[in-house]
C-alpha cells in the first residue's frame, strides 16, 4: 500500500529534465502525495532535486520541502532567495516554519523573517525560535482553536469557523478567561450535540491536560501517551495558553529517541543513517571502537599479568574468550531491561531490591550455564573434576557480577541526570569483559593455587 | 506533569480497604485520571486491586480495565460474572473491547458475548475477534462517523450527530456510497466553513488513503506515519468501509516494535519488563545465553587448535579478547545500521554497493585502530615491529570481516522474511567472537610461522 517509486520513475525524471521540461514534470508528479515527492527527490542530485522543486506548485512545495532530508533541503534552501524561502514559511504551521528556519545562518534567518508577509505569522515564528528544540516550547505550534469562555455555541462555531481557516487539524477547542488563561477544554462532539444558544461557561470542560513550555519533549511525549492524549495544550509562566502540540509530532519523538537508545546500544554515538557519507559513519561509530580498543589494552596487561599460569594451566587461556562473551552477554541483557524500565517509567522499588532480584536471576541462569559448560568440558575436552570445578565457578562468578554491573551502572546514570542508554553497547560490554577477565582468573589461582 | 503515584498514598489505600471503606476510596480517587488509577492497582495485591476496582463507578471501571498490567486485569477479570464483564465491554470502544475479551478462555468468551446487552456491539466484537491481532483488522475500531454521498450538509450534520455519541473521538468523516464502499473523506474544517444546502457530493475529497483489513500492523504505522495521519479507514476485499484505525493505535505498536527490536539487540527474546518475575526474565534471556556458551566452546577448540604458538608467541594468546570484542563491536555496528535502515524503508541500491560502502568504511577504521593498537603495543609492551604488523592486520582483517557479516546477515534475513533484527545482539557478537578469533589466529601463523 505504502508508495514506492521506481528506477523507472526515476529515469523519467531525469530524462524530463535533461529535456527542461518543467510541465512534463508537474505532469508526471501530480498525483503523488508531497512525501512521496520527497522522496524522490531524496534520490536526485542537488541540480535536479531544485530543478524539480521550481517546477513544482507553491502549494506542495512548502511540505515537500519538509519533508526531504536535511541535507537535500540544505541544497534547495541555498537555491531561494530570502523572499522565495519566506513564501513557502507562509504556507506551513509556524512550528514547521520554525524548524526550517532554524536550519538557516543567523543572518540569512533575519532576512527570510522580514520577508514573511504575514506579520503574525512572523512574529510567531520568532517567539517560536526562543525556544529549546527538545521542549515543550519547540514542539508546539502556534495554530489553535480557542474560545472565550463568556462566550455561547452559536458565537463560538462562527469564530471558530474564521479561526479554523488557519488550523491544519481542529483537535480539542480550548476555552480561556478574558486573560487569556487556560480554563478548559470543548470537545467537538459536546459542540455538535449541544444547542446553539447553551453559553460556553455551562458546558466547557474544566478538567485539561496540559504542560509547561519548558516542558521536556519526552516528558510531553510519556503524558500524551499514557493519556492517550491527540493535541496538548502548553501554557506560559502565568497559565496562558501560549500553543498547542500534536500527536504527530509526539510520534516522531518517540520515534527519534527510541531510534537513538538503539544506535547507543549498538555503539553508535549520532545519529546516522546508513545512507549518511563515510566520514558521518565514521565520526560516530570510531570513539566507541577506540573506547573498546583501549578495554581490550587492559585486558591484554591482566592476562600478561597472570602468565605464570601458562605453564600448568594453559587451557585457563583458551577459555578467556567465553568468558569475556558471557560477562558481555549478561551485562547488555541485564542494562537493557533496567533502561527500557527507566525509560517507560516502569520501574519501581527500591535499588537494592532490584539489586537482589537480579543476584537471584544470574545466579540461577548462572548455575544451569556452569552446569552445561562443566559437563560439556568434562565429556568433550577431558578436563578433571578440579578445573571443571574451577571454570564453574569464575563463571557463576562472572555471570553474578556482570548482572549487577549492568543493572547497577544505569540506574546510578539515571540518578544523576545522564542519559543511561550511554550505559548498554560497548561501554558494558568492555567493562565487563575486564572484570569478567580479571574475576576469572583470581578465581582460578586461588582454586588451582598457580 | 506526569502524574506519581507515592508511597502514601498506597498506604492510604491500603488502610481503607482493612477498614472496609468503600466510599472512602472513591473519594480519594476521585479526581485521578484511570490511567493513574490503574497504576495504583498495578502495585496492589489481587485482592486489593479486585476490592479497589468492585468499589469505582462503573463509568471509570472500564478504562482502568483497559489501562492495567495484563496480570492485574486477568486477575480483576476472574473476579467478575460474565455478565459484569459485559457491562464493561459494552462502554469501551469495539477495539478495546476486542483486546480484553481476547484474553479470555474460548468458552468465557462466548458467555460474556452472549451476555452483551448491545446487539451491533456484540456483533462488530465478535467480527474484530476474527482478525489477526497484528494486521489492520486487529488494530481497527467499528466506531466511525461515516455519511452517505447523496446527502447534504445539513442531513450530514444531523447524522453526525447521532452517530458522534457512539465515537469518542471524531477524526475524518468518511463518505460512502450506497453500497457502504469508501468514496472519500469530509473534512471537520471544511463542514465548518460550507453552507449548510450544499451536497456532499460537491465537497468530499475522493483522494482518501486507506488500508485493507489484512495489512500488516507495521505497515500501518509507516504509511500513517508517513503521511502525518491520525487515522485511517480501513477496507474490506471489496472496498467497503469497515473500520478505522486511530493514532494512539498505532503509537502503540511503533513503542512495542522499538521495544522489540531494543531487546532483542540486546539478546532478550520476548516481551519483558524489570518488574516480570525471574522466571519469565529467565526463560527470555537464558536460551540467548547458551546460544553464546556454545559459541564460546567453539571459540575454546580454536584456540586449542592453535596451542603450538604457545611456545614462542604466548602473547598471542593475550589479544584474543582484544580481538574478539572488537569483533563484536564492529559487527553489532553494521548490524544495528541496517537493522535501522530496513525498519524505517530508508535503505536503498543494492547489496553490493552496500557492502562495498561498509568496505571502504571498515578499512579505514581499521587503518586507525590498527595504528593506534600497533603504535601503543611497540611503545608500551615492547612488541617488535614483526610482531606489531601482525597483530595489525589481524585487527584489519577482522574488522573488516565482521562488519562485512554484520551488513550481509540482517540483509539476507530480511529478504527471506526474517525479522532481520534477531542478527544483532548475541547472534552477531558470537558469530563474529569465532570469526574474529579464527582470522586472528590464521593471519598470525601465516605472518610469524609457527
Amino acid at each position: 500500500m505504502a508508495f514506492q517509486y521506481s528506477q523507472e520513475l526515476l529515469n523519467q525524471v531525469s530524462s524530463l529534465i535533461q529535456q527542461n521540461d518543467e510541465q512534463g514534470i508537474v505532469d508526471l508528479l501530480k498525483d503523488l502525495h508531497y512525501a512521496d515527492i520527497a522522496e524522490i527527490l531524496d534520490e536526485l542530485n542537488a541540480y535536479e532535486a531544485t530543478y524539480v522543486f521550481n517546477s513544482l506548485d507553491s502549494e506542495i512545495t512548502s511540505e515537500i520541502l519538509l519533508e526531504v532530508d536535511e541535507d537535500v533541503r540544505e541544497k534547495i534552501l541555498r537555491s531561494l532567495s530570502a523572499k522565495e524561502i519566506a513564501d513557502e514559511l507562509i504556507e506551513l504551521d509556524t512550528d514547521d516554519a520554525t524548524d526550517i528556519i532554524s536550519e538557516l545562518s543567523d543572518e540569512r534567518m533575519k532576512e527570510v523573517i522580514s520577508e514573511i508577509d504575514d506579520d503574525e505569522h512572523a512574529k510567531d515564528i520568532v517567539e517560536l525560535l526562543r525556544y529549546d528544540e527538545d521542549s515543550a516550547g519547540g514542539l508546539m505550534a502556534k495554530e489553535l482553536v480557542k474560545v472565550n469562555e463568556n462566550w455561547n455555541v452559536l458565537t463560538c462555531i462562527k469564530e471558530m469557523r474564521a479561526q479554523a481557516e488557519e488550523v491544519t487539524r481542529v483537535h480539542s477547542i480550548y476555552v480561556v478567561d478574558d486573560n487569556d488563561k487556560l480554563k478548559g477544554r470543548l470537545s467537538l462532539k459536546d459542540l455538535l450535540t449541544t444547542s446553539a444558544r447553551t453559553p460556553i461557561k455551562d458546558i466547557y470542560i474544566p478538567k485539561v491536560d496540559f504542560v509547561s513550555v519548558d516542558e521536556d519533549a519526552e516528558e510531553v511525549a510519556k503524558i500524551m501517551r499514557k493519556y492517550d492524549l491527540e493535541a496538548i495544550p502548553v501554557v506560559d509562566e502565568l497559565g496562558r495558553l501560549v500553543g498547542r502540540i500534536t500527536i504527530d509530532d509526539i510520534v516522531d519523538v518517540i520515534t527519534e529517541e527510541a531510534e537513538k537508545d538503539y544506535q547507543l546500544a549498538a555503539g553508535i554515538s549520532q545519529d546516522v543513517e546508513a545512507d549518511d557519507t563515510i566520514w558521518e559513519l565514521t565520526k560516530a561509530r570510531l570513539p566507541w571502537l577506540i573506547l573498546a580498543l583501549f578495554g581490550g589494552f587492559i585486558s591484554v596487561s591482566i592476562l600478561g599479568g597472570f602468565q605464570e599460569a601458562l605453564q600448568n594451566h594453559k587451557e585457563l587461556f583458551f577459555f578467556t574468550p567465553l568468558i569475556a562473551a558471557m560477562a558481555g552477554n549478561v551485562g547488555v541483557q541485564s542494562s537493557a531491561i533496567i533502561v527500557q524500565g527507566l525509560a517507560n517509567d516502569s520501574l519501581k522499588g527500591s535499588l537494592w531490591k532490584r539489586l537482589l532480584k537480579e543476584l537471584s536471576l544470574s545466579l540461577f541462569n548462572g548455575l544451569v550455564l556452569a552446569f552445561i559448560l562443566m559437563s560439556a568440558g568434562m565429556y568433550f575436552l577431558g578436563f578433571d573434576l578440579k578445573f571443571g570445578l574451577t571454570i564453574a565457578t569464575s563463571l557463576i562468578s562472572v555471570i553474578i557480577i556482570a548482572s549487577l554491573v549492568g543493572t547497577f551502572i544505569p540506574i546510578v546514570l539515571d540518578k544523576r541526570g545522564i542519559d543511561p542508554a550511554l550505559a548498554t553497547g560497548p561501554f558494558i560490554t568492555t567493562s565487563n569483559d575486564i572484570f569478567g577477565i580479571l574475576i576469572y582468573f583470581w578465581i582460578a589461582k586461588m582454586m588451582l593455587g598457580f
